[in-house]
């Protein structure tokens, strides 16, 4: 049994494994399986099988009922920037999983406990062993507190754009209605500068500005969302 | 309402749908919505989105339960022949889905309706809506009479190898020893041709031939998966 793991699971999510072998497999690397040949270990590879598609699923249908405006091409470009390594990993280590990961010695040594793809297979070997262990409504109340919080917190902002991220942002507490505005142009035709705000019912809650009304808004979006989440 | 649709689902697999509508959005192609813009319909690719992860994870979940012995290697490869598009487009042919798709009259003419990638997006939507409708175990349901009894059939044999599937075909009746043995080598030595059986609980159920004892080895299972599924 890895010490202080099931305590910390407890402590931080209120998770307590039925079956610990079964987490224990899940925190450990085939180096250190091969180091104790005697103790007959499994290692993470199989459960992480499952768990990437537990997520994938958990991931997909949160953001199915949650974004009911974008269309496919969105949601997927979504689900790809939150299902991934680098995502993972920055989760694993915010769980602190990466103090419990049973290394063999070289790895140890390598510094493989700190290296990405590592931290994400044991995220989702994890999620794996938490869908055997107690089914899919105990990896949602995990995931809610994990990952879908980001969402508000921007994260993934990049791949949604503005103001798509604005709308969702602001929607979540009833219908609002956005507006966006040119308020100044600058410059020349050639070089011209659109200033834009963006107004949610009818107030102003962020500007910018570009070379394009497109752009400019985008920059109104981002900076409304900036100022909203502080 | 799709005609015809509800009733061979009834009478095929047994499945009722509650909410008719998110049906009718699995099997209505864009091109359909756009000739008909005053039904205010909705086309299929945010449910196939949803429907995509749910088959994932059903079968994901299965291979896992299923070959116990198998590494994760060899899960992902038989995944990925089982959840792609020729997989895919064969069951929604195997469903007599094509016969319930709406399209467009360009798409008509164009044949869409036999094209692999439509037919896989359809029977991805189908598996999202039902997931929505009934749930997961309406899914597994559905994919236990659709897909799984394809691994008993062969249909990803050449992503498993041949003594692979045979020893999880022979050792769903239980324990089985399987053994391999060469009963005859051929020709000179540097084209010497190798002659084996394999055998189960000591009766010769196959026989293959090769210039390793490898590939006679894979000839010799490949020859009894063949007698027995006979």
């Amino acid at each position: 049994m890895i010490k202080g793991l099931n305590e910390m699971l407890e402590e931080d999510f209120g998770i307590k494994f039925t079956n610990v072998a079964l987490l224990d497999e899940a925190f450990t690397q085939a180096s250190y399986v091969n180091e104790h040949p005697k103790e007959n270990l499994k290692f993470y590879e199989r459960i992480e099988f499952l768990g990437d598609a537990v997520l994938q699923l958990t991931v997909s249908e949160y953001l199915y009922q949650r974004y009911t405006m974008l269309p496919q091409g969105k949601l997927t470009r979504l689900r790809a920037a939150m299902v991934c390594e680098e995502s993972f990993s920055a989760f694993a280590k915010e769980c602190r999983f990466d103090e419990f990961i049973r290394l063999g010695k070289g790895e140890e040594k390598a510094n493989a406990r700190q290296r990405p793809a590592l931290l994400c297979d044991i995220f989702e070997s994890f999620v794996g062993a938490l869908y055997q262990d107690q089914g899919k409504l105990a990896v949602e109340t995990f995931i809610r507190k994990v990952i879908f919080p980001k969402l508000d917190l921007g994260w993934f902002d990049h791949v949604m754009d503005y103001k798509t991220s604005l709308q969702e942002f602001l929607q979540k507490d009833g219908d609002i209605v956005i507006t966006y505005d040119v308020v100044d142009d600058l410059g020349p035709e050639h070089d011209r500068q659109y200033v834009m705000t963006v107004s949610a019912d009818g107030k102003i809650i962020g500007q910018g500005a570009g070379h394009s009304k497109k752009v400019a808004e985008q920059q109104a979006a981002s900076n409304a969302l900036g100022l909203l989440r502080k």
